[in-house]
Parts: C-alpha cells; sequence; structure tokens
C-alpha cells in the first residue's frame, strides 16, 4: 500500500469511523468535573499529519476539547528546553509506574521522585520547573502550542480550570507530598494553577496531531524548518510516550496499536509514527485504564489498515 | 510494695532520674520544625496522679512543652462525646496500621478510612468532625482540657502552630487525599489550621497526667466526681491506645512497659494505669519510631519497679 | 460481683451460650482444607480456669478440635524458653502487622524479617528454630504442652496434618520467601512439615484454658508450682497477644472485649485475665479477619458481665 | 549511511568494541548462583544478523553463556504457539510491573495474575502451561529452539541448573504463590524443574541473534522461509519486550537505546530492528536494576552509529 497516497487515507479513515460505531457505550465519560461529564459521548473525530505536509480529517476533528494529560507532552517538552534536561531528570524518573496515574504509593517508597512525567506527580514537577523558571508559566506554553502547531488561537478553558480546581484534591496531596519531599521547589498554590491551567488547553484533533508532527520528523517543524528540538531528543519522547503514555495501559496499547502516544481523560489520544506521520483521535468514553476506549479502537484499526506500527 | 505510699513513689521516681541518665544522647529531638528544634534534649520531667488525689513529680514536671499527637487523645474523646461514636467510626477504623503515622499508602489502599484516630490521617478525621460540629473548635477544645484537667490556663503556642502550618506539607496531602476520598466533610484549610492549633497545645507532664486521669478511673474526674465518660469509653480509650498509640513502636513498647499510652513528639507520653494511676514523661529525644527515647525507658523502669503492668 | 464465686460463673457461661445463639449462622467455617471444613459450625464450647484452681466448663468444651494458629503461642514459649530469646528476637519483630496473616508484602519490604511470631512467617521462624534446635521437634512441643496441661493425651490430628500439607502453598511461598532472605536455617521440607504438625494439634477448650493459665499466674504452674518462665516472659507474651494475636482483627477485639488472647482458624480463641483466670471459647464460624465470629462475641460478653478487662 | 554494507557493520561493531572500554568493572556480575558467578567479568561478544541473512560478529560472538531470562522470549512464543494465545493471557498480563523482576507484592495485589510473562512470576505462568501441555516440556522448548536457529547443538547447562535449583527459594515462593492463588496447574516442583532447564541454556550472542530474527522478519524464517508465527505476534511481542524485556530498566533502555529487547542476568541482551536486523551483545557485569552494564552501552552505541532506533 502507498501510504502517502491521499486518497487512501481518506477512505482508511473513513472505514475507521463506520467500523468503530459498535464500541460506543462501552466506556465511561470522565465525571469527575463538571465541565468533562458534559461532552456528548458520541463525539468523534480523527486527523492525521504527514511529515510531508498532507493533513486528512474525519468527524468532529477541528473540534476542540479539554486535552488534560496531553498537555504533560507540551510541558515535558517546553521544560526540557527551556530549563535543562539534567536538572528534569534528576527530579522525575523514565520508567513506567505500573500503578494509577494519581496514585501516591509509589511516590511514597521513592521518597518523593515520581516514577516518570506523564503521571499526575511527574508532571506537577514538570509545571513546578516551568513556575520556577518563567514569571509567566502559562503564557509561555500557549507561546510553545503555538511555535508548534502555528496557530495562536489556542486557548485555556476557564470553566475546566476552574471546575478542576474546585476538587482537585488527590492533584493538591501530590503537590503538597512532593513538596514534603523537597522535590517541588515553587509554592503549592501556582503550581497546582498552572498545573490545571495546561490541563485545561482546548484543542482539535488537528491541533494536536499537527502540534506533535516535529516528534515524527526528527524534532524539525515541517512548517517553519526550525529544529524544535534535537532529534536524538524527539526520539525519546517518543519512547517515553510507548512506555509511559497511557497510564495503566501502556503495555496494552502497545501490544494492540503499537505507536508512541499520549491520552488525556477528555478522550483525546495522539499518536506518533515516527519518520511518518502523526495521528489524533477524539472519543470521549474512557476504558478501565482512563484512556479512550474508542479511540484506542480507532488507533488500532487505524494501524492495522496501515501497517505502521513500530514493530 | 505499697504502691499508694507517697515516699515510695517519691523514692522511685528519684532513682529513674538517676538510672536514665546514660540514655540521653541517644535519640533526636524533633527536627522538622524550628519550634520544636529548639528544645533543650536534656529536659526530663515526670509526674504520676492516683486515682485517690496523689500528685508525684520529678523534674521538670511543670513545664509546659508542646503535647503535639498527645491532643489527638484529647480530640478523639471530645468528638466521641459531642459528635458521637457511631458517626467517628464509620469514619475511622481501630487497628493498628503496620506502618509510619504519616504514610498515605495504606490510605489509598483503604479508600480514604485510615486506621485508626492516633495516625495523622485519623486524627484529621477527628478533628474534621469537630470542625463541622463547632463554629469555634479549638476553643471547644480547650474547655474540654480544662474540663479534664481543672486548669484554664492551658494554651496553644502560637510559634508551634505557625512553624507547623508553614512546613506541614504532609499533612496537607493527607488531608486532601482524605477530601478526595469524601472523608475530610469541612474544607481542607480550617481542619489542618484546627489539628495544628490542637498539635500546638502546651502543657506540663502534671497537666497530662491530670487529664488522663479519668481513663484510669473509669471515666470519673476524682475533682468533681463528675462522669466525664462512660466506663466503657474509658476502658475502649485506653486498649486503643495500647494498640495504636506509640506509632510504629506500638508492640515493643507495650512489650517493655506494658501500659495503654500515647506520645507525642513533642517528647512527651502519658500512660494509664487502669484503676490506679495516670503517669506522664517528657523527654525530648526521639526514638526512630517517634516515641520519646529516655522517656520509653523512665516508663519501663517505673512499671519494673512498681510492678503496674496491665500484663 | 465476686468474680471467684463458682456458682458466679457457671450461670456466666450459662447466660453467654443462651445468649450468643443469634451470632450463628453470620460466619463462615474455614474451608481451605477438608480437615476443617467438615466440622459442625454449631459447636460451641467454653472453659474458664482461675489461678485459684477453679474450673467451668459449658457446651462443647471438653471436645477436641484443631487449634491451629493458637499453637504458635506454645511454640513461641518452647522456643523462648529451649532456643533463647536473644536469638529469637534478632529474627521476628514484635509489631502488629496491619496486613493479613498470610501476606507476603511486609516480608517483602522488610527483607524477611517477619513482623511478630503470630503471623504465619513468623511462626514459621520459630518453627525453624525449633527443627534447628532438636532432632525431634514435634516430640518436644507435646511434651511442652504436656508440662503445661499435665495431659499427656494430646495429639497431633494427621488428617488435617495430611490436608494442610497437601494445599499449603501460601505457607511454602513464605518459607520459601524467608529461606531466599536467609531467614530459615533449616530446610524448607522439615519446617512445613513440623508447622503443620503443631497447627494440627487437637485441643478442647479445658486443654487450653489450663495450657496457658501460667500466662495469667506470673509464669508458674498451679498444678506443679514450677516456674515454667520468668514472670516478665509471661507479662511480655501477654502483652504480644494483645498487640498480635487476632490477626487483623487485633484493635477492634482489644476494644471489645480487652484482654490478651490468641485465635486459631478452628475457631478457638484461648484468652487470658493476669492475676485472674485464663478462658477458652471454640465455635468454628470465622469472621472476616479469620477470629472465630461467635467466640469473639461470648468472651465480649464474658467480660462485660465480669468487668475482667485490663483496661 | 548505507546500513547494510558488510564494511560498515564491521567497522561499527570494532568500534564499539573499543569505545566500550571504560565501562568495565563499573557493574557486577550475578553472584547469586556460583555457575555465574565464576564467568570472566570481562567478556564481551557482539553478533548482528540481517534479513537479507547478512552476520557480523566481534570479540566473544560465538561463545556460549547462560541466557537465562532471555529464555522467557523463546517459551512465550512456543506457548502462544502450542498452547494457545486466548487461554495465556488470560492468565498474565502484558503490561509493565513498576517493580523488581522477582517481587512478590503485585502478585499478592492482584491474586496471582502476574502483570507480563517476562517477569518471573509470568514467566513460571509460561512454564506452566507448557509442562501441563507437552510430557518432555524441554525436549520441545530446544526442538523449538531449533526450528529457530537451525542449530540442533544447543543444549542445557546442567551446572547452571543444579545450582539454581538448590537456592531458587525466591522462585520456589513465587511457584508456591501462583499454586495458592490457582495460577499454576501442574504440581510445583516440574514446573519449577522445566523452568531452571529453560533458564540454563547456553547460546552464543549469534545463537540468539539468529533466533529472534524472524521477530524482525514478519514472524517468517530467513533460512527456510516458513512461517513460524503470524505477523501480528511478531509485532506484538515486540512491542512486550519493549514495555517489559528489561525488568525495571525498561524505560531508560528505550529511552537511551530505543529498540525491542530482551536481557538475562547472564549478562545476554537481545534486541530486535523489526524489518532490518536483530542484535545481541554478552557482557556479564550487570547494572542495578539486572541489565548488562556494558551491553546496554554497546547497544546504545550501535543505534546511535546506525539510526536505527524505531523511534
Amino acid at each position: 500500500m502507498k501510504i502517502d497516497d491521499q486518497t487512501t487515507y481518506s477512505s482508511i479513515l473513513c472505514d475507521i469511523q463506520s467500523e468503530i460505531q459498535p464500541e460506543f457505550g462501552k466506556g465511561k465519560v470522565a465525571n469527575y468535573i463538571p465541565a468533562l461529564a458534559n461532552v456528548d459521548p458520541r463525539k468523534f473525530g480523527m486527523a492525521v499529519c504527514t511529515i510531508h505536509g498532507g493533513e486528512w480529517l474525519c468527524g468532529d476533528a477541528t473540534e476542540r476539547f479539554s486535552i488534560q494529560s496531553i498537555s504533560k507532552l507540551f510541558t515535558l517538552l517546553l521544560a526540557l528546553q527551556e530549563v535543562g534536561a539534567d536538572a528534569l531528570w534528576k527530579r522525575v524518573g523514565r520508567e513506567p509506574s505500573g500503578s494509577a496515574f494519581n496514585s501516591l504509593v509509589l511516590l511514597e517508597a521513592e521518597k518523593g521522585i515520581p516514577r516518570n512525567p506523564f503521571i499526575n506527580a511527574g508532571a506537577l514537577v514538570v509545571t513546578d520547573s516551568l513556575v520556577e523558571h518563567f514569571s509567566d508559566p502559562i503564557r509561555h506554553v500557549l507561546a510553545w502550542i503555538c511555535e508548534l502547531t502555528g496557530d495562536n488561537n489556542i486557548r485555556v478553558d476557564d470553566d475546566v480550570v476552574r471546575s478542576e480546581a474546585a476538587c482537585g484534591f488527590t492533584n493538591a496531596a501530590i503537590a503538597n507530598f512532593l513538596k514534603a519531599h523537597g522535590n517541588l521547589h515553587a509554592e503549592v498554590m501556582p503550581v497546582l494553577e498552572t498545573y490545571y491551567q495546561h490541563c485545561g488547553l482546548s484543542m482539535s484533533c488537528l491541533d494536536l496531531a499537527r502540534a506533535v508532527l516535529p516528534l515524527a520528523n526528527q524534532g524539525i517543524s515541517i512548517r517553519t524548518r526550525n529544529a524544535l528540538m534535537p532529534s536524538a531528543r524527539a526520539r525519546r519522547i517518543n519512547s517515553l510516550m510507548l512506555t509511559c503514555g497511557l497510564y495503566e495501559g501502556v503495555g496494552n496499547f502497545a501490544f494492540r496499536v503499537g505507536i508512541p502516544a499520549k491520552s488525556g481523560v477528555g478522550g483525546g489520544i495522539v499518536g506518533v509514527v515516527p519518520g511518518k506521520l502523526t495521528i489524533c483521535v477524539w472519543s470521549p468514553e474512557l476504558d478501565e485504564a482512563g484512556n479512550s476506549l474508542v479511540g484506542t479502537k480507532a488507533l488500532e484499526l487505524f494501524i492495522g489498515k496501515t501497517g505502521l506500527s513500530i514493530f
């Protein structure tokens, strides 16, 4: 199959959209905050962007949704760029955690060093490094996403932020615990606020697929031709997504789908096929591990149809 | 030996004070807040109060110190009295935890139900019940301690409270975690504030030995002859101190000393010999489990010399 | 109430037997081995022995049943006597475990040092010390029980032993794990065999109440007037029963009943009121923690009626 | 760089061999059994096999060593082939464990379902399925390896097997624990024996690189052109190696090296570059996670020089 053929991708996305219909209703929309619980569970979109500039869409691919934990990928890239890798990797590990994304158990056993930057504890450390480094961290996150996507209209959804702040007790527990172990340098409150802000970013499948395209292209923006990160970093972040990007479902996702990806409880999953393309899917119903149930199925179908597994 | 003989107790306390001298320097003063770290590590006091009204003192027995976790005993008694036992025991267990007083691990495994009211998580639930019940909870705690001791001059040390509030990140983590699991009804901040306030109470060995005397006397105040609690509750609280009152050192303390007791990281330990007397010792250096090292030795000597082990 | 009055105890036991009737059917007979599962769940017996030689019985108090974990008390006493306390307490702790009797979790965290001698891991270490010390350890266990009870007809039930050996995979796991951590000196198989043998001892309520009477009497046999252990050891073992003798139910048992006791999954619980008496109850239905449900209720009633709580 | 050029691979392996010299002495040879501890720590070999039939060697690439956990890959492939995937994946998960390869903690928490087939517990379940299925399982393992490699001279090292059996208490603990949870169908002893036998296989870097070549070639033997497994299975096993193949070091290995691989405590690591080649390195000194320290460095250099990261 000639995978860069525009017609082919269109029909593949189209086929997937009909094939995943029986999956709706099997998962549960994230209900811990009203702003997420109110999303229509039947929403479904996909976007594919190739490193040669091709873009394919289907369904609700241009509707913006709450990216939640997918934002951890952007803050990590920004922190590595601006704060530095050496400092950051002393404060957070790179190993899968084997436990839930919001667990405190390992954190206690390991004296405040989170297992990886994609569990909440690790992402809070990354956010802390941005809060420490920038006087207005969320502005820099937005500027960075603009640089990745070329779109300066991406915004934080304040309703989501307020909603999360109002009931984010587990994250407050984790942040305080990190502080108790000396692994939060800024004050707890501004770190949590910035964390809720970047989790509350609204982006569409197309926005997200564009934003991670440099990860498929050795760190280079296909839009500006600028190197947004060293190629080695792009590869490493891809590996980190593969081993840690899908919470407790990381092994099964790699087994079934076979590409680096990062998910969020808003129902988005963004994936990278190094050297080829990026893909983003959105469907709000989640499986038990907190990953989009229909989205995972859609990605499995896409990789099956295209043979683009990295394995 | 005629244990109610005044001369005897005087000489026993006197003997103990010289026998424990070699123990100084083996432990460590609690250093997590400046207000505790600055205490003279050589401080040592003991007080014994019998249910017949006898009182014996030695050393620094009338000097007030930070009672810290010993306050959990008073808040528990007050909550049982004013909020009610049935409601409280649904929210907190009565089993030894087998882990450190500030551990979050069991709390996560057990969905926010703390093992017992003497670990921090359990004590925060007790405090929450007081915050929920009273508009000015700390005033009621002080009134209750006045009722127990007959002394209306016992005060909270504001320096200690400020100091703990400023670095109480682990407690903030626990409180937020309880809130996340629905086991904190009031807001996090007032619960923490009230918690730091009662932990910051300053009392002397004599104050403390007097305060717990009803526990040795079937719940009855020897001063007013009022029943401050049902006799069954006095027994049960004694049993709870024995199984849960000394953090991770509870088994060894029962093995070596053999009476119900409650310790605090300020270096105080207050013990109860049901039907006979109460005893309080203060010495700031702590052992690895967080209990007064010299104080434990002093109590072991006291029980050895008097044969007052409940076993 | 004059608690040493024969008439009184008779009527108390009689009253208890009728009061506990509604409790039958609420628990579950241990079903992990056929030899235990086949016991009539309505069996119920109680025996009380005072240090003055009084003995009171009711129900099936002289019928022998499988004592299971109660045997851990006898092997511990024998090991302390014959192998020595210093050596033993280096290999096993004295703290409540906070987890199930057959858990491996803490054992892994603590590098093969069991929390206390009453969880399976700790009891296997005690048994190992006997296997290391004696060429025919079970013969010495029987001789020791004869010395405690004056009865040389107490026997191991070979059916129970075979049954447990055939499905004792968790114990085999624990023993191998101890061996891996260097805390099993003998070979795994003879330790397990001896362990199953002493767990398979058949004794009646009367046998058991007699056997532990020295623990209520400062270590002295009321039959022979011999000191079977130092009085300090008797006190310490009582304290250990109180903090560790009832698996995960130790705190609640102390709260409700308030005396040192040791239970077995055969449905027996033997308790000690220091300086006064011993009591044993047998009823095969177990609560969730693995302690006799009706037996616990019977003991609670007994202590309530006699006021013999040590607290 | 033209990576299929014979001259290039030769010089790359040669360069690596000199570049890794400073790494010797930083790790520790596995010392838990004498048969492994006696290996010369300076041994070093590499072998590369391409799907086009090219083979490149350096150092001790043809010397056989104890493959240990690498054998888990072969038994898994055989079990999937002969016992069936559906049955097997009900008994073992596909997620990274986040804890040590021989940990019992998660196994207890998850009721006997091991996290993945590459930790000891999971591999024992796989071995059990072979013991249940074949009357002479190790003969079938050898036949399977012969089919993979074309070499019928590969043998089990009986000294290693005896050595491991004599001190394999942790594995015996795990096997018994699985049996206690009903997830070991055969008897414990034959499962352990077969497990020690396949762990005791002696193979060289060249043997191993040849053996896994079908995993790089969509399941097809380049020697016989037979499909030894479906292409989807080859991909899935590659993904499983990437997420679970290097114990607690899996995330860092993916980050640094970036290819699916399986390691053994004998110092071997075999890796797969899907669609291109396989590579095996041997160097006995291990890092803290139990993976070959020099071997990991050598693979990192190889991937760096060739750009063959899958990310």
